[in-house]
């Protein structure tokens, strides 16, 4: 008889959850509040409640489920154990054996947020059809995760693709949320962004579009910078000029077929790919000038694809 | 019946060969000279010769060898075929192929010469005890491997582990050998460290032991360092901080359990070590402030040890 499997993504406002047959087609999918009280400990309750309860619907056993994925915003070791994890108050134990006693599912398979969500980009959004990317994602921050064969490359402490904190600026005096000064996250996020142009409009007199909005954010940016705005274009630059640095460094290590660029600064297209592109080529060997660069395409469903991605294998 | 393997690491002048029993103890090894003459046609049928020699020798034939293993100078895909190899006068063929009939021996499998190293390593050698490395040669140059639960990454264009060539630096003047400017290896390879030890004793009329030398390598740059030398402690301090800064990004997008240093200046022993990792902690996150560094231990052996780990999986 056919199988189903169950895709967690737990957040920290709402848990997505997903109905996934076993060839990976989604049937059904719906949201639940993170119940972050008590240092989050109703967090794993509910989603067992949410499984049996869809189970019920469904007219479906726990012998109907293959199995289930999770992805968790924080460190993780390979065998699905939690080393922290603040937004959601947790300490250290085993989620995939808490999980396994929650709802009687044995196989459960769990991963860092970002590294699943690059897994299911990988597996059915920008990057279909690679076998090795690195996701970027562009957000309030720069996550990224990386994908070698198909799998997930979690690092001996959990921070592997880690990327947001590449040292890719000497001399720095403001210092990043990690602690140290000169991270990529510093420049490249939609923060970074915003950060440039708020000080280029405000200590200079030079005409920009910039100017007329009442919110800038990153749309506003490039936006202006796609209108030629001179300097939008000065704030596009630092942006394009450290992550393709950034960018550059992973390419020289791990040499991924493609990159794959996600989060919300990723939702300005293809200028977002383009401008990247053009720096990273000056900073890497001639064997790496033809690596792949891709928009993500699952948006937030990207980590419920790939948990269920890490449950089939 | 007991099967036997052979490790071959092919270098510019000579190539190792080593005859190794199916547990991986090298019973005997010995070396014949690299024959570039003619786009280095001779060189794959000089190995399968000196193979079939030792078979004679040992009374042993093809059935009983299990396979061969080859470290080449140059990049390599994942199913063995070279990409051109400057070194050797090589275009682009499959090694694998042409070495099975040669020998009649089915499985070979080839490597890149830097990665194989690191699978040596982390086999046999400084790498020990630990599933994922990645190996930094320092010589003339800046070389890299990375082993991955085990296994050599080889990257989508040969290119991983390229770590010569990171971005370190921003605004230098001088092209490195890739063409690109502000490389790892312009800094932290014995070439690097000369350079600047050159510039320094030249250009300043500060005492220092660096003057008394007949000969300035890396041995008495960080001899004059140990004993208190003011002006080599310069030099060893950009050495380090590049080195540190580099292994850092090589840390935030892989995180490795350990980093093994080899090549010529590793034979400086614990001290190079030591100004290495004060330099990176400064520049990782938290969680990666505990990575293991390691001397390599196989010297030029450990290509050997590697190309016959990959036959045996």
């Amino acid at each position: 008889m056919a199988k189903f499997i169950y895709g967690v993504d737990i957040g920290g406002t709402s848990v997505k959850m997903g109905f996934f047959d076993q060839e990976g087609q989604v049937l059904e999918k719906w949201e639940i509040p993170t119940r972050r009280e008590n240092s989050g400990e109703e967090i794993l309750p509910d989603i067992a409640r949410s499984i049996q309860a869809k189970n019920t619907e469904k007219g479906i056993s726990i012998e109907d489920i293959l199995g289930i994925g999770m992805g968790v915003p924080g460190p993780i070791t390979e065998d699905g154990r939690v080393l922290k994890c603040v937004n959601l108050g947790w300490g250290i134990f085993s989620v995939a054996e808490k999980v396994r006693e929650l709802t009687g599912v044995e196989k459960v398979k769990v991963g860092n947020d970002a590294n699943v969500a690059a897994l299911g980009e990988q597996w059915r959004g920008g990057g279909r059809g690679f076998d090795s990317i690195v996701m970027v994602t562009l957000g309030t921050g720069v996550g990224g995760g990386v994908v070698l064969n198909g799998k997930i490359l979690t690092g001996a402490n959990g921070a592997a693709g880690e990327i947001g904190h590449l040292p890719v600026k000497a001399g720095e005096s403001r210092v990043c949320g990690c602690g140290k000064k000169g991270c990529l996250e510093q420049y490249s996020s939609a923060t970074g962004l915003m950060r440039k142009a708020r000080e280029l409009v405000e200590n200079t007199d030079k005409p920009s579009m910039m100017r007329d909005y009442e919110q800038l954010t990153g749309k506003e940016i490039f936006a202006a910078y796609e209108a030629g705005d001179a300097l939008a274009g000065e704030v596009v630059e630092e942006f394009a000029e450290f992550l393709g640095l950034g960018l550059a460094q992973v390419a020289q290590v791990l040499d991924p077929q493609a990159f794959v660029i996600g989060g919300g600064i990723s939702k300005n297209g293809p200028v977002v790919t383009d401008v990247i592109k053009d720096r990273y080529a000056k900073n890497v060997m001639f064997a790496l000038q033809g690596t792949e660069f891709r928009l993500a395409e699952l948006g937030n469903d990207a980590g419920m694809y790939g948990a269920v991605k890490m449950v089939l294998g």
